[in-house]
Protein backbone atom coordinates (compact mmCIF):
# COMPACT_ATOMS: atom_id res chain seq x y z
CA UNK A 1 0.00 0.00 0.00
CA UNK A 2 1.43 3.25 -1.34
CA UNK A 3 0.78 6.02 1.62
CA UNK A 4 1.98 9.12 0.77
CA UNK A 5 1.85 11.29 -2.88
CA UNK A 6 5.70 10.80 -2.71
CA UNK A 7 5.91 7.39 -2.16
CA UNK A 8 3.18 6.69 -5.32
CA UNK A 9 5.03 9.13 -7.49
CA UNK A 10 8.18 7.29 -7.09
CA UNK A 11 6.23 4.03 -7.51
CA UNK A 12 4.90 5.41 -10.99
CA UNK A 13 8.76 6.97 -12.11
CA UNK A 14 10.62 3.64 -11.14
CA UNK A 15 7.23 1.47 -12.89
CA UNK A 16 6.15 -0.20 -10.10
CA UNK A 17 3.25 1.27 -10.33
CA UNK A 18 1.17 1.01 -13.25
CA UNK A 19 -2.74 0.52 -12.47
CA UNK A 20 -5.32 3.42 -11.44
CA UNK A 21 -4.77 5.36 -8.44
CA UNK A 22 -8.22 5.75 -6.90
CA UNK A 23 -7.92 4.71 -2.90
CA UNK A 24 -4.00 5.18 -2.94
CA UNK A 25 -1.87 7.60 -0.96
CA UNK A 26 -5.19 8.68 1.53
CA UNK A 27 -6.12 12.14 2.05
CA UNK A 28 -3.00 13.31 -0.13
CA UNK A 29 -4.42 15.56 -3.37
CA UNK A 30 -4.44 13.49 -6.57
CA UNK A 31 -4.56 15.92 -10.02
CA UNK A 32 -4.98 15.49 -13.80
CA UNK A 33 -2.10 16.04 -15.78
CA UNK A 34 -2.79 17.38 -19.59
CA UNK A 35 0.52 18.45 -21.73
CA UNK A 36 0.10 21.24 -24.37
CA UNK A 37 2.59 23.17 -26.58
CA UNK A 38 3.54 25.98 -25.36
CA UNK A 39 2.18 28.68 -28.38
CA UNK A 40 -1.36 26.98 -26.61
CA UNK A 41 -1.05 27.69 -23.26
CA UNK A 42 -1.68 31.39 -22.77
CA UNK A 43 -5.06 30.30 -24.24
CA UNK A 44 -5.72 26.80 -22.14
CA UNK A 45 -4.77 29.16 -18.63
CA UNK A 46 -7.67 31.51 -19.85
CA UNK A 47 -10.09 28.89 -20.59
CA UNK A 48 -9.54 27.28 -16.85
CA UNK A 49 -9.92 30.80 -15.50
CA UNK A 50 -13.43 31.31 -17.15
CA UNK A 51 -14.84 27.94 -16.30
CA UNK A 52 -13.21 27.10 -13.09
CA UNK A 53 -16.11 24.92 -12.25
CA UNK A 54 -14.66 22.50 -14.64
CA UNK A 55 -11.41 23.21 -15.18
CA UNK A 56 -9.97 23.89 -12.23
CA UNK A 57 -6.33 24.59 -12.38
CA UNK A 58 -4.31 23.92 -9.66
CA UNK A 59 -0.40 24.24 -11.35
CA UNK A 60 1.39 24.48 -14.29
CA UNK A 61 4.97 23.85 -15.67
CA UNK A 62 7.32 27.10 -14.50
CA UNK A 63 8.74 27.41 -17.96
CA UNK A 64 8.09 25.76 -21.62
CA UNK A 65 9.89 22.51 -21.25
CA UNK A 66 10.18 22.10 -17.25
CA UNK A 67 8.74 19.00 -16.13
CA UNK A 68 10.39 19.17 -12.60
CA UNK A 69 9.58 22.96 -11.16
CA UNK A 70 5.54 23.63 -10.55
CA UNK A 71 3.95 27.69 -10.49
CA UNK A 72 1.26 26.82 -7.76
CA UNK A 73 -1.94 28.30 -8.32
CA UNK A 74 -3.07 27.71 -4.75
CA UNK A 75 -1.62 30.57 -3.17
CA UNK A 76 -1.63 29.25 0.14
CA UNK A 77 0.40 26.47 -1.07
CA UNK A 78 3.85 27.45 -3.28
CA UNK A 79 4.95 23.76 -3.12
CA UNK A 80 2.31 21.04 -4.15
CA UNK A 81 5.26 18.59 -4.72
CA UNK A 82 8.76 18.65 -4.22
CA UNK A 83 10.29 16.11 -6.15
CA UNK A 84 7.94 15.38 -8.83
CA UNK A 85 8.65 14.40 -12.76
CA UNK A 86 5.03 15.10 -15.23
CA UNK A 87 7.01 12.79 -17.69
CA UNK A 88 7.27 9.50 -15.25
CA UNK A 89 5.05 10.18 -12.35
CA UNK A 90 1.67 9.32 -13.66
CA UNK A 91 1.02 5.65 -13.60
CA UNK A 92 -0.27 5.25 -17.43
CA UNK A 93 -0.11 7.93 -20.00
CA UNK A 94 -2.15 8.69 -23.13
CA UNK A 95 -0.27 10.59 -26.38
CA UNK A 96 -2.90 12.43 -28.70
CA UNK A 97 -1.36 13.23 -32.04
CA UNK A 98 -3.07 16.14 -33.89
CA UNK A 99 -6.72 15.46 -31.95
CA UNK A 100 -6.28 11.82 -31.79
CA UNK A 101 -5.47 9.37 -29.77
CA UNK A 102 -2.30 7.35 -30.94
CA UNK A 103 -0.36 5.40 -28.12
CA UNK A 104 -1.29 4.74 -24.09
CA UNK A 105 2.30 4.46 -22.61
CA UNK A 106 4.03 3.74 -19.30
CA UNK A 107 5.97 7.35 -19.73
CA UNK A 108 6.21 10.50 -21.73
CA UNK A 109 10.02 11.17 -21.55
CA UNK A 110 10.35 10.70 -26.02
CA UNK A 111 7.18 13.04 -26.53
CA UNK A 112 8.13 15.73 -23.83
CA UNK A 113 9.43 18.58 -25.96
CA UNK A 114 11.16 21.93 -25.09
CA UNK A 115 7.96 23.38 -25.51
CA UNK A 116 5.65 21.90 -23.90
CA UNK A 117 3.47 22.92 -20.72
CA UNK A 118 2.01 20.92 -18.07
CA UNK A 119 -0.97 21.65 -16.10
CA UNK A 120 -2.41 20.08 -13.06
CA UNK A 121 -6.38 20.55 -12.75
CA UNK A 122 -8.00 19.61 -10.02
CA UNK A 123 -10.07 16.14 -9.42
CA UNK A 124 -12.98 15.13 -7.48
CA UNK A 125 -11.19 12.15 -5.01
CA UNK A 126 -11.41 14.90 -2.36
CA UNK A 127 -15.02 15.55 -2.71
CA UNK A 128 -15.69 11.58 -2.78
CA UNK A 129 -13.47 11.00 0.87
CA UNK A 130 -15.19 13.51 1.94
CA UNK A 131 -18.77 12.14 1.14
CA UNK A 132 -17.49 9.13 2.46
CA UNK A 133 -17.05 10.76 5.64
CA UNK A 134 -20.34 11.93 6.07
CA UNK A 135 -22.06 8.99 5.13
CA UNK A 136 -23.02 9.42 1.60
CA UNK A 137 -20.70 7.29 0.08
CA UNK A 138 -21.06 7.77 -3.61
CA UNK A 139 -22.71 4.29 -4.99
CA UNK A 140 -19.74 4.03 -7.87
CA UNK A 141 -17.37 3.76 -5.15
CA UNK A 142 -19.47 1.41 -2.70
CA UNK A 143 -19.94 -0.80 -6.17
CA UNK A 144 -16.20 -0.64 -6.80
CA UNK A 145 -16.91 1.03 -10.22
CA UNK A 146 -16.11 4.37 -12.19
CA UNK A 147 -18.14 7.39 -12.20
CA UNK A 148 -20.58 7.96 -14.85
CA UNK A 149 -19.63 10.77 -16.89
CA UNK A 150 -21.82 12.47 -19.75
CA UNK A 151 -21.45 14.98 -22.30
CA UNK A 152 -23.73 18.08 -21.62
CA UNK A 153 -24.99 21.15 -24.23
CA UNK A 154 -23.38 23.97 -21.78
CA UNK A 155 -21.36 25.91 -23.73
CA UNK A 156 -18.01 26.23 -21.84
CA UNK A 157 -16.87 29.99 -22.22
CA UNK A 158 -14.34 29.72 -25.14
CA UNK A 159 -11.15 30.94 -24.71
CA UNK A 160 -8.79 31.68 -28.08
CA UNK A 161 -7.76 28.80 -30.03
CA UNK A 162 -10.83 26.46 -27.49
CA UNK A 163 -14.21 27.11 -28.63
CA UNK A 164 -17.13 24.81 -29.51
CA UNK A 165 -16.83 23.06 -25.72
CA UNK A 166 -19.11 22.00 -23.81
CA UNK A 167 -18.85 20.88 -19.96
CA UNK A 168 -18.07 17.69 -18.77
CA UNK A 169 -19.91 16.24 -15.51
CA UNK A 170 -20.16 13.31 -13.11
CA UNK A 171 -22.89 12.03 -12.10
CA UNK A 172 -23.95 9.92 -8.50
CA UNK A 173 -27.33 9.66 -7.74
CA UNK A 174 -28.77 10.62 -4.38
CA UNK A 175 -32.07 10.60 -2.03
CA UNK A 176 -33.81 14.02 -2.37
CA UNK A 177 -33.52 14.41 1.11
CA UNK A 178 -29.93 14.10 1.01
CA UNK A 179 -29.38 16.32 -1.63
CA UNK A 180 -28.87 19.39 0.52
CA UNK A 181 -26.43 17.72 2.75
CA UNK A 182 -24.89 16.55 -0.34
CA UNK A 183 -24.10 20.20 -1.77
CA UNK A 184 -23.04 21.52 1.74
CA UNK A 185 -20.83 18.67 1.73
CA UNK A 186 -19.03 19.19 -1.33
CA UNK A 187 -19.56 23.16 -1.03
CA UNK A 188 -16.01 24.32 -0.01
CA UNK A 189 -13.89 22.19 -2.37
CA UNK A 190 -13.80 24.97 -4.63
CA UNK A 191 -10.72 23.32 -6.62
CA UNK A 192 -12.05 20.37 -7.39
CA UNK A 193 -15.08 21.01 -8.67
CA UNK A 194 -17.40 22.35 -5.49
CA UNK A 195 -20.75 21.75 -5.13
CA UNK A 196 -22.61 19.97 -7.53
CA UNK A 197 -23.56 21.85 -10.82
CA UNK A 198 -27.04 20.41 -11.31
CA UNK A 199 -29.54 17.60 -9.78
CA UNK A 200 -33.34 16.29 -10.09
CA UNK A 201 -34.36 14.61 -13.49
CA UNK A 202 -35.46 18.27 -14.95
CA UNK A 203 -31.94 18.62 -14.88
CA UNK A 204 -30.62 15.47 -17.38
CA UNK A 205 -33.28 17.63 -19.79
CA UNK A 206 -31.99 21.25 -19.39
CA UNK A 207 -28.41 19.89 -19.49
CA UNK A 208 -28.75 18.62 -22.91
CA UNK A 209 -27.79 15.12 -21.93
CA UNK A 210 -28.29 12.89 -25.02
CA UNK A 211 -29.10 9.36 -22.62
CA UNK A 212 -28.90 9.22 -18.95
CA UNK A 213 -28.60 5.23 -19.61
CA UNK A 214 -25.16 5.61 -21.38
CA UNK A 215 -22.83 7.87 -20.24
CA UNK A 216 -20.42 8.55 -22.74
CA UNK A 217 -17.32 7.76 -20.07
CA UNK A 218 -16.95 5.49 -17.04
CA UNK A 219 -19.53 2.98 -15.91
CA UNK A 220 -23.45 3.04 -15.90
CA UNK A 221 -24.34 3.62 -12.99
CA UNK A 222 -25.85 0.26 -11.31
CA UNK A 223 -29.48 0.74 -8.68
CA UNK A 224 -28.44 0.12 -4.89
CA UNK A 225 -29.35 -3.67 -5.40
CA UNK A 226 -27.07 -3.96 -8.29
CA UNK A 227 -30.23 -6.15 -10.12
CA UNK A 228 -30.30 -3.36 -12.83
CA UNK A 229 -29.19 0.17 -14.11
CA UNK A 230 -29.95 3.64 -12.72
CA UNK A 231 -31.61 5.56 -15.60
CA UNK A 232 -34.92 6.72 -15.25
CA UNK A 233 -37.25 7.79 -12.32
CA UNK A 234 -38.07 4.33 -11.50
CA UNK A 235 -39.52 5.27 -8.06
CA UNK A 236 -36.05 4.13 -5.88
CA UNK A 237 -36.48 7.74 -4.72
CA UNK A 238 -32.66 8.29 -5.78
CA UNK A 239 -32.33 11.52 -8.79
CA UNK A 240 -29.08 12.20 -10.06
CA UNK A 241 -26.61 14.70 -9.24
CA UNK A 242 -24.03 16.32 -11.51
CA UNK A 243 -20.80 17.74 -11.00
CA UNK A 244 -18.50 19.29 -13.25
CA UNK A 245 -15.68 17.18 -14.73
CA UNK A 246 -12.46 16.88 -14.93
CA UNK A 247 -12.58 15.10 -18.75
CA UNK A 248 -14.28 18.84 -19.60
CA UNK A 249 -10.75 20.68 -20.15
CA UNK A 250 -8.99 17.41 -22.46
CA UNK A 251 -12.68 17.17 -24.50
CA UNK A 252 -12.32 21.02 -24.95
CA UNK A 253 -8.58 20.14 -26.29
CA UNK A 254 -9.94 17.50 -28.22
CA UNK A 255 -12.90 19.48 -29.71
CA UNK A 256 -10.21 22.49 -31.01
CA UNK A 257 -8.22 19.99 -32.36
CA UNK A 258 -4.88 21.12 -31.68
CA UNK A 259 -1.98 20.44 -34.15
CA UNK A 260 1.09 18.62 -32.63
CA UNK A 261 1.68 16.31 -29.69
CA UNK A 262 -0.86 16.73 -26.42
CA UNK A 263 -0.59 14.54 -23.79
CA UNK A 264 -2.51 13.55 -20.41
CA UNK A 265 -3.01 10.93 -17.65
CA UNK A 266 -4.63 7.86 -18.65
CA UNK A 267 -8.00 8.28 -17.38
CA UNK A 268 -7.53 7.18 -13.18
CA UNK A 269 -4.10 6.96 -13.11
CA UNK A 270 -3.76 10.49 -11.43
CA UNK A 271 -0.32 12.29 -10.44
CA UNK A 272 -0.59 12.10 -6.63
CA UNK A 273 0.72 15.83 -4.39
CA UNK A 274 2.35 16.16 -1.94
CA UNK A 275 -0.33 18.25 -0.31
CA UNK A 276 -3.07 16.78 1.26
CA UNK A 277 -6.71 17.43 1.25
CA UNK A 278 -7.36 18.84 4.75
CA UNK A 279 -4.53 21.60 4.18
CA UNK A 280 -5.99 22.76 0.76
CA UNK A 281 -9.56 22.35 2.43
CA UNK A 282 -9.22 23.22 5.79
CA UNK A 283 -13.50 22.69 6.62
CA UNK A 284 -12.41 19.34 6.69
CA UNK A 285 -11.02 19.61 10.48
CA UNK A 286 -14.42 20.90 11.16
CA UNK A 287 -16.95 18.18 10.52
CA UNK A 288 -17.82 19.49 7.01
CA UNK A 289 -18.70 22.91 7.73
CA UNK A 290 -17.36 25.15 5.57
CA UNK A 291 -14.74 27.39 6.23
CA UNK A 292 -12.27 29.93 4.12
CA UNK A 293 -12.15 28.71 0.89
CA UNK A 294 -9.55 28.72 -1.49
CA UNK A 295 -9.97 30.38 -5.07
CA UNK A 296 -8.44 30.84 -8.30
CA UNK A 297 -5.38 32.25 -8.45
CA UNK A 298 -4.31 35.31 -11.08
CA UNK A 299 -3.94 34.46 -14.75
CA UNK A 300 -0.32 34.80 -15.41
CA UNK B 1 -17.76 67.30 -18.23
CA UNK B 2 -16.72 65.29 -15.37
CA UNK B 3 -13.06 63.93 -16.22
CA UNK B 4 -11.82 61.51 -13.33
CA UNK B 5 -13.35 58.53 -11.36
CA UNK B 6 -13.46 60.93 -8.06
CA UNK B 7 -14.83 64.22 -9.38
CA UNK B 8 -18.16 61.71 -10.23
CA UNK B 9 -18.06 59.93 -7.33
CA UNK B 10 -18.28 63.49 -5.74
CA UNK B 11 -20.77 65.07 -8.24
CA UNK B 12 -22.98 61.78 -7.73
CA UNK B 13 -22.34 62.45 -3.85
CA UNK B 14 -23.12 66.08 -3.37
CA UNK B 15 -26.79 65.19 -5.74
CA UNK B 16 -25.61 67.39 -9.11
CA UNK B 17 -25.08 63.89 -10.70
CA UNK B 18 -27.91 62.36 -11.33
CA UNK B 19 -27.79 60.77 -14.81
CA UNK B 20 -25.87 57.75 -16.54
CA UNK B 21 -22.18 56.97 -16.45
CA UNK B 22 -21.50 56.43 -19.82
CA UNK B 23 -18.76 58.38 -21.54
CA UNK B 24 -18.02 60.19 -18.15
CA UNK B 25 -14.58 59.86 -16.84
CA UNK B 26 -13.06 58.22 -19.96
CA UNK B 27 -10.35 55.53 -19.00
CA UNK B 28 -11.48 55.37 -15.58
CA UNK B 29 -13.39 51.79 -14.70
CA UNK B 30 -16.71 51.63 -14.11
CA UNK B 31 -18.23 49.22 -11.91
CA UNK B 32 -22.09 47.79 -10.93
CA UNK B 33 -23.10 47.88 -7.31
CA UNK B 34 -24.82 44.61 -5.61
CA UNK B 35 -25.33 45.25 -1.69
CA UNK B 36 -26.38 42.05 0.16
CA UNK B 37 -27.06 40.63 4.04
CA UNK B 38 -23.98 39.66 5.30
CA UNK B 39 -25.67 36.09 5.65
CA UNK B 40 -25.48 36.01 1.93
CA UNK B 41 -22.06 37.02 1.34
CA UNK B 42 -19.78 34.10 1.16
CA UNK B 43 -22.80 32.39 -1.10
CA UNK B 44 -22.23 34.99 -3.12
CA UNK B 45 -18.69 35.54 -3.11
CA UNK B 46 -18.87 31.33 -4.12
CA UNK B 47 -21.60 32.30 -7.14
CA UNK B 48 -18.75 35.25 -8.35
CA UNK B 49 -15.67 32.91 -8.15
CA UNK B 50 -17.81 29.72 -9.99
CA UNK B 51 -18.57 32.29 -12.33
CA UNK B 52 -16.07 34.55 -13.55
CA UNK B 53 -17.37 35.32 -17.11
CA UNK B 54 -20.71 37.21 -16.16
CA UNK B 55 -19.75 37.50 -12.55
CA UNK B 56 -16.54 39.45 -12.34
CA UNK B 57 -16.21 40.30 -8.78
CA UNK B 58 -13.80 43.35 -8.63
CA UNK B 59 -14.22 44.67 -4.48
CA UNK B 60 -15.88 44.10 -1.91
CA UNK B 61 -16.90 45.97 1.75
CA UNK B 62 -14.02 44.79 3.78
CA UNK B 63 -16.59 44.09 6.35
CA UNK B 64 -20.33 43.87 7.24
CA UNK B 65 -21.71 47.49 7.13
CA UNK B 66 -18.20 49.46 5.71
CA UNK B 67 -19.43 51.51 3.02
CA UNK B 68 -16.13 53.70 2.60
CA UNK B 69 -13.43 50.60 2.73
CA UNK B 70 -13.33 48.30 -0.16
CA UNK B 71 -11.14 44.53 -0.10
CA UNK B 72 -9.76 44.55 -3.71
CA UNK B 73 -10.00 41.47 -5.44
CA UNK B 74 -7.62 42.61 -8.63
CA UNK B 75 -4.24 41.43 -6.88
CA UNK B 76 -1.78 44.31 -8.40
CA UNK B 77 -4.27 47.15 -7.40
CA UNK B 78 -4.76 47.11 -3.52
CA UNK B 79 -6.59 50.36 -3.88
CA UNK B 80 -9.61 50.60 -6.51
CA UNK B 81 -11.15 54.04 -4.87
CA UNK B 82 -9.47 55.94 -2.04
CA UNK B 83 -12.50 58.62 -1.26
CA UNK B 84 -15.44 56.23 -1.93
CA UNK B 85 -18.88 56.12 -0.05
CA UNK B 86 -21.14 52.89 -1.77
CA UNK B 87 -24.53 54.60 -0.11
CA UNK B 88 -23.76 57.63 -2.10
CA UNK B 89 -21.39 57.61 -4.82
CA UNK B 90 -23.85 56.15 -7.63
CA UNK B 91 -26.10 58.91 -9.36
CA UNK B 92 -28.74 56.67 -8.28
CA UNK B 93 -29.67 53.57 -6.78
CA UNK B 94 -32.37 50.50 -6.61
CA UNK B 95 -33.67 49.12 -3.70
CA UNK B 96 -35.06 45.74 -3.74
CA UNK B 97 -36.97 44.42 -0.89
CA UNK B 98 -37.86 40.42 -0.29
CA UNK B 99 -36.57 40.33 -3.96
CA UNK B 100 -39.23 42.99 -5.40
CA UNK B 101 -38.49 46.54 -6.90
CA UNK B 102 -39.76 48.91 -3.99
CA UNK B 103 -37.90 52.29 -4.68
CA UNK B 104 -35.29 54.33 -6.99
CA UNK B 105 -33.63 56.35 -4.91
CA UNK B 106 -30.51 59.23 -5.16
CA UNK B 107 -28.93 57.42 -2.13
CA UNK B 108 -29.38 54.73 -0.21
CA UNK B 109 -27.76 55.68 3.06
CA UNK B 110 -31.45 55.35 5.30
CA UNK B 111 -31.28 51.30 4.00
CA UNK B 112 -28.16 50.70 4.58
CA UNK B 113 -27.49 48.62 7.44
CA UNK B 114 -25.05 46.99 9.97
CA UNK B 115 -24.78 43.74 7.90
CA UNK B 116 -25.04 44.93 4.27
CA UNK B 117 -22.16 44.08 2.73
CA UNK B 118 -21.23 45.67 -0.74
CA UNK B 119 -19.81 44.17 -4.35
CA UNK B 120 -18.46 46.01 -6.99
CA UNK B 121 -18.53 43.80 -10.08
CA UNK B 122 -16.81 44.57 -13.80
CA UNK B 123 -18.49 46.41 -16.45
CA UNK B 124 -18.80 46.44 -20.53
CA UNK B 125 -17.24 49.89 -20.73
CA UNK B 126 -13.67 49.24 -20.47
CA UNK B 127 -13.95 46.99 -23.79
CA UNK B 128 -16.66 48.80 -25.89
CA UNK B 129 -13.61 51.73 -25.52
CA UNK B 130 -11.50 49.76 -26.43
CA UNK B 131 -13.67 48.26 -29.40
CA UNK B 132 -13.87 51.71 -30.52
CA UNK B 133 -10.64 52.51 -30.50
CA UNK B 134 -10.12 49.44 -32.77
CA UNK B 135 -12.75 50.57 -35.66
CA UNK B 136 -15.43 48.29 -34.20
CA UNK B 137 -17.62 50.87 -32.11
CA UNK B 138 -20.84 48.72 -31.07
CA UNK B 139 -23.63 49.86 -33.16
CA UNK B 140 -25.50 50.97 -29.76
CA UNK B 141 -22.51 52.88 -28.88
CA UNK B 142 -22.40 54.87 -32.41
CA UNK B 143 -26.61 54.94 -31.87
CA UNK B 144 -26.45 56.59 -28.87
CA UNK B 145 -28.82 53.78 -27.31
CA UNK B 146 -28.56 50.75 -24.70
CA UNK B 147 -26.79 47.74 -25.18
CA UNK B 148 -29.03 44.65 -25.83
CA UNK B 149 -29.48 42.16 -23.39
CA UNK B 150 -30.98 38.77 -23.09
CA UNK B 151 -31.90 35.90 -20.71
CA UNK B 152 -30.28 32.81 -21.78
CA UNK B 153 -30.62 28.71 -20.73
CA UNK B 154 -27.45 28.52 -19.96
CA UNK B 155 -27.59 27.30 -16.97
CA UNK B 156 -25.02 29.33 -14.17
CA UNK B 157 -23.03 27.23 -11.49
CA UNK B 158 -25.05 27.72 -8.35
CA UNK B 159 -23.99 28.68 -5.11
CA UNK B 160 -25.71 27.65 -1.50
CA UNK B 161 -28.36 29.98 -1.43
CA UNK B 162 -28.49 31.01 -5.52
CA UNK B 163 -29.47 28.34 -7.19
CA UNK B 164 -31.93 28.18 -10.68
CA UNK B 165 -29.98 31.26 -12.21
CA UNK B 166 -29.07 31.19 -15.62
CA UNK B 167 -26.57 33.18 -17.74
CA UNK B 168 -27.65 37.40 -18.63
CA UNK B 169 -25.91 38.28 -22.22
CA UNK B 170 -25.40 41.47 -23.89
CA UNK B 171 -25.21 41.55 -27.75
CA UNK B 172 -23.78 43.87 -30.47
CA UNK B 173 -23.81 42.29 -34.13
CA UNK B 174 -20.61 42.38 -35.89
CA UNK B 175 -19.82 41.38 -39.53
CA UNK B 176 -18.82 37.99 -39.54
CA UNK B 177 -15.01 38.80 -40.93
CA UNK B 178 -14.98 40.86 -37.83
CA UNK B 179 -15.76 38.67 -35.05
CA UNK B 180 -11.97 37.35 -35.17
CA UNK B 181 -10.36 40.89 -34.12
CA UNK B 182 -13.40 41.48 -31.83
CA UNK B 183 -12.27 38.10 -29.62
CA UNK B 184 -8.76 39.50 -30.04
CA UNK B 185 -8.63 42.63 -28.70
CA UNK B 186 -11.76 41.76 -26.28
CA UNK B 187 -9.59 38.59 -25.05
CA UNK B 188 -7.51 40.38 -22.05
CA UNK B 189 -10.48 41.88 -20.40
CA UNK B 190 -10.78 39.08 -18.16
CA UNK B 191 -12.58 40.88 -15.14
CA UNK B 192 -14.98 42.35 -17.46
CA UNK B 193 -16.33 39.93 -19.20
CA UNK B 194 -13.69 39.05 -21.22
CA UNK B 195 -14.21 37.88 -25.36
CA UNK B 196 -17.62 36.62 -26.22
CA UNK B 197 -19.13 33.90 -24.63
CA UNK B 198 -20.46 32.85 -28.62
CA UNK B 199 -21.54 34.48 -31.36
CA UNK B 200 -23.55 33.42 -34.94
CA UNK B 201 -26.86 32.83 -35.55
CA UNK B 202 -26.85 29.29 -34.53
CA UNK B 203 -26.03 30.76 -30.72
CA UNK B 204 -29.31 32.18 -30.90
CA UNK B 205 -30.68 28.73 -30.26
CA UNK B 206 -27.69 27.17 -28.70
CA UNK B 207 -28.10 29.57 -25.56
CA UNK B 208 -31.67 29.38 -25.42
CA UNK B 209 -32.69 33.26 -26.41
CA UNK B 210 -35.86 33.45 -26.45
CA UNK B 211 -36.51 35.94 -28.93
CA UNK B 212 -33.76 38.08 -30.35
CA UNK B 213 -35.62 40.68 -31.43
CA UNK B 214 -36.74 41.33 -28.05
CA UNK B 215 -34.09 41.95 -25.21
CA UNK B 216 -35.12 41.28 -21.83
CA UNK B 217 -33.54 44.16 -20.89
CA UNK B 218 -31.94 47.29 -22.56
CA UNK B 219 -32.94 48.75 -26.64
CA UNK B 220 -33.65 46.69 -29.72
CA UNK B 221 -30.64 46.56 -31.71
CA UNK B 222 -31.22 48.60 -35.09
CA UNK B 223 -29.79 48.12 -38.30
CA UNK B 224 -27.38 49.24 -39.62
CA UNK B 225 -29.07 52.44 -41.10
CA UNK B 226 -31.18 52.56 -38.63
CA UNK B 227 -33.91 51.99 -40.70
CA UNK B 228 -35.25 48.52 -39.21
CA UNK B 229 -34.38 46.23 -36.16
CA UNK B 230 -31.69 44.01 -36.08
CA UNK B 231 -32.96 40.94 -35.53
CA UNK B 232 -32.74 38.02 -37.78
CA UNK B 233 -30.34 36.49 -40.89
CA UNK B 234 -31.60 39.48 -43.33
CA UNK B 235 -28.19 39.54 -45.25
CA UNK B 236 -27.00 42.34 -44.01
CA UNK B 237 -23.67 40.08 -42.97
CA UNK B 238 -23.83 41.05 -39.62
CA UNK B 239 -24.22 38.32 -36.61
CA UNK B 240 -24.37 39.08 -32.95
CA UNK B 241 -22.01 38.55 -30.63
CA UNK B 242 -23.01 37.80 -26.85
CA UNK B 243 -21.11 38.46 -23.84
CA UNK B 244 -21.82 37.81 -20.59
CA UNK B 245 -23.15 40.65 -18.83
CA UNK B 246 -23.00 41.75 -15.55
CA UNK B 247 -27.07 42.14 -15.11
CA UNK B 248 -26.43 38.12 -14.47
CA UNK B 249 -25.56 38.61 -10.33
CA UNK B 250 -28.27 40.52 -10.03
CA UNK B 251 -30.88 38.03 -11.65
CA UNK B 252 -29.61 35.70 -9.51
CA UNK B 253 -30.00 37.20 -6.38
CA UNK B 254 -33.69 38.21 -7.66
CA UNK B 255 -34.45 34.75 -8.73
CA UNK B 256 -32.66 33.35 -5.30
CA UNK B 257 -35.81 34.96 -3.56
CA UNK B 258 -33.59 36.29 -1.23
CA UNK B 259 -35.40 37.83 2.41
CA UNK B 260 -34.45 41.11 3.55
CA UNK B 261 -33.02 44.65 1.56
CA UNK B 262 -30.78 44.57 -1.84
CA UNK B 263 -29.54 47.48 -3.22
CA UNK B 264 -27.94 47.98 -6.26
CA UNK B 265 -27.02 50.86 -8.84
CA UNK B 266 -29.73 51.99 -11.10
CA UNK B 267 -28.63 50.25 -14.83
CA UNK B 268 -26.47 52.42 -16.34
CA UNK B 269 -25.96 54.73 -13.17
CA UNK B 270 -22.14 53.19 -12.35
CA UNK B 271 -19.97 54.02 -9.50
CA UNK B 272 -16.70 55.15 -11.10
CA UNK B 273 -13.60 54.58 -9.73
CA UNK B 274 -10.34 55.89 -9.59
CA UNK B 275 -8.37 52.78 -11.46
CA UNK B 276 -7.76 53.25 -15.01
CA UNK B 277 -9.03 50.67 -17.54
CA UNK B 278 -5.04 50.49 -19.13
CA UNK B 279 -3.74 50.31 -15.15
CA UNK B 280 -6.08 47.05 -15.30
CA UNK B 281 -5.62 45.74 -18.68
CA UNK B 282 -1.78 46.45 -19.70
CA UNK B 283 -2.56 45.55 -23.12
CA UNK B 284 -3.99 48.83 -23.63
CA UNK B 285 -0.75 50.05 -24.03
CA UNK B 286 0.41 47.79 -26.71
CA UNK B 287 -2.49 48.08 -29.52
CA UNK B 288 -4.90 45.89 -28.51
CA UNK B 289 -2.60 42.70 -28.21
CA UNK B 290 -3.08 40.87 -25.39
CA UNK B 291 -0.14 40.80 -22.41
CA UNK B 292 -0.73 39.46 -18.82
CA UNK B 293 -4.12 39.53 -18.04
CA UNK B 294 -5.39 39.36 -14.29
CA UNK B 295 -7.88 36.93 -13.31
CA UNK B 296 -10.12 36.42 -9.56
CA UNK B 297 -8.31 36.49 -6.75
CA UNK B 298 -8.96 33.92 -3.53
CA UNK B 299 -12.20 33.43 -2.27
CA UNK B 300 -12.54 34.73 1.25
Amino acid sequence: MLKTGLATRLASRTGTLTHPTSGLAPSYLQANLLVLPARHAPDFRLLCARNPVPCPLLASSTSPGAFTTLQSHLPAHPTLAADIDLRHDAPKYRVYSDGALVAEKADIAAEWGDDHVGFLIGCSYSFEAALGGAGLAPRHVVHGRNVAMYRTAVPLAPAGVFTGGTVVVSMRPYRVEDVGRVREVTKGFTVTHGEPFAWGWDAVRELGIRDIGRPEWGDVCLTADRRGVFCQENGEGFVPVFWGCGVTPQEAVMRAGLEGTVMGHAPGHMIVLDVRDHEVFPQLDKGGEVAEVEGQQPVH
